[in-house]
């Protein structure tokens, strides 16, 4: 149980793009859960950023954990006038 | 912290049809965040345009993120009669 | 801004199998978003629809976009009895 | 526009089992919309049947298909006791 | 019309953990549903046991079912204090 | 029937971290319920671990469960202000 930081406080944002931001930082998060080391991280980051079937793949995470996010934020309908 | 674009300012869009471009604006915009060179996106977007598979692969993205654009638009349902 | 096809005027059916017409209509102008060229799309779709793996992931766009259509339509649950 | 069977009349079955039958039946409607062909459906289909990550990528069809499917029966719920 | 099994005779499950149970179930099924015979589903069963891109895949129609199954158990949310 | 871990005994949780947590959980368990030998799943965890379309898939496995996971929690709504 080393020390680990606590990166997901809340599900709600201000904005629509805050609630995008927070999607693609939950689905980095998840790629660092499983690949731990920072260092072999940023080296596979340029395999990923350069192949478009993996680009794509990321795209999807982003999508799904944008689902949970903006439900969760009920579409921030209360930012409409 | 560079200057970042806002580009997701409203879920809300007047009609399915313009969700829909939303929606494939979301897709574009995920890709973008992770390769974040613009002539290297240009120079890969020729590699999926022409692989059938990861055309299919994108237009899964889509779907899902439509489906939060709908969910959040309650489907146009005012638009109808 | 060419002159661009309305094609998506709502996500009501009459019927399940329209929903079903609409999913796969759907699916498809998401690859005609992304491979503009209906000359290209043509050649291509001998690849997808002879390759078993390229069909399942075919299908699982359509899967998902009739998820969207079937919520709006609220599984036309009216037509029964 | 052929004569086109009409073979979704509802999504509303008696039981969780015929809901899982009708999952299946629309996933491989899916497959038979792109691929229009049963002779080569019918060879096709011994390419995915032995194929481990075909007929796991088709689970996850039905995995989608059903989650409609089941949701528009509310689950079934009233046939619980 | 063969003597079929009925292995679905309802979503609700004592508790989360048979709801997991039950969505394993499913994924199990489906791939029955299409490699009808036992023991060519034995034989295959090794192939993706030890490739991870196929355990993941497993993973991930597991995780679509179980949304199901949660759902219709409204999370076992009558469980809690 | 051998003697099974209950290792699901919620899907509630103090906080969307922990929920974070579970789902992460929850993608490994679905491994560990098909390849049953942790010896062997050990020995696949540097397979993927540096393959990064194998983390991008298990990324997705975690956003889909963590969607479960969230919609039981309401979101953690109850902890904002």
């Amino acid at each position: 149980m080393e020390n680990k930081e606590i990166w997901l406080r809340s599900l709600i944002t201000d904005t629509p793009q805050e609630g995008r931001e927070l999607a693609i930082k939950m689905s980095r998060k998840s790629i660092a859960a499983i690949q731990t080391d920072p260092e072999v991280r940023k080296q596979l980051r340029s395999d990923y950023a350069n192949d478009t079937a993996q680009l794509i793949a990321s795209a999807q995470v982003i999508a799904l954990e944008f689902q949970t996010v903006a439900l969760a934020n009920n579409y921030w309908k209360h930012l409409e006038d």
